[in-house]
């Protein structure tokens, strides 16, 4: 392929290779991250992470230098933005479980927040990748409460996925193009 | 007033007190905080401030205790969330100015931001707080953008403010009532 002068060219064997064998915990993220600067490029819909909630406690003021602080559980969502003048918002979760998503993964200020998205007609849902079966699924929030709603187990069973969610093609970009899904079954 | 018994009251004043000679800094932000907080508990709108982006470079992985972080400028706005199922978006601000608000306050990467948000029909505003005239007004992105395309200036002069903005009446609950100029001219 001939490119223009002056345009740099990542191989894609090698940004393949950065994503898989990088930070493996931050795989899932990484390619979202990709995926909205990707959608942000296109111009398709403004979508970011969230910074991590962190609580300071120490600064030293001269230098701007943050000296002590802590990780501090999220009350909300990690990824939110706007596609189509709707409000949109989501979690995305990894587990290298095989048979099943833990709960555990998610905290109930979040699982609080997702009922009230959807209550203010918003766009809300999950992304689970499954990391030892290669597969990422976009659940939508309705049916997440559902089953939390109707079950006591712990766990979301694969099967669940399977049947109510929606399995996202991973390609080179955008990577996970969850929006296609949004399109045709989330009511935009 | 009678209240039930266990519901602890905070009286107006002390509460007041706190929020004028705190943090003067914060106040404004403080405010906000209070105001989202009181349409989440009423289930009018679901509207939270972003955390601060922090970059991390030390974490003593025994304690999870972050060491060393650094504050970063956002590249989006402080506040998003939904309303009525559209996306809000908007920025906060204070100034000791008396006559302009000084448009440093704004990254560019804020207004390239808002700009994305109005073409993607979010809804998108600036409030400023005139500390020393005690007041606030929401000014609408599009006027915001249509100051900063059409002139060389380097603050918004406060008779703009005037003329464009909304000035936003400060009660008790909700402090600052911004969604009210929402609904009248925001299009919802």
């Amino acid at each position: 392929m001939n490119y223009p002068k002056g345009i740099k060219v990542t191989p894609q064997k090698e940004l393949k290779k950065v994503i898989t064998y990088g930070n493996r915990g931050m795989s899932l993220e990484n390619d979202l991250n990709i995926t909205n600067e990707f959608y942000r490029d296109q111009d398709r819909a403004i979508i970011y992470k969230k910074p991590t909630p962190i609580k300071i406690s120490k600064v030293n003021y001269d230098t701007m230098k943050i000296t002590e602080a802590f990780f501090e559980s999220p009350s909300t969502t990690d990824y939110n933005g706007v596609y189509k003048g709707r409000y949109i918002d989501f979690e995305a979760k990894e587990t290298d479980n095989i048979t099943s998503f833990p709960l555990k993964n998610i905290h109930k200020h979040q699982l609080l927040h997702m009922r009230r998205v959807l209550d203010h007609q918003g766009i809300c849902f999950l992304i689970v990748r499954f990391n030892k079966r290669h597969e990422t699924y976009l659940l939508f929030a309705k049916d997440l409460l559902q089953f939390i709603e109707g079950h006591e187990q712990k766990s979301i069973p694969y099967t669940y996925f399977q049947e109510k969610a929606y399995l996202l093609e991973e390609q080179y970009h955008p990577r996970i193009n969850y929006l296609k899904v949004v399109e045709e079954y989330g009511g935009v």
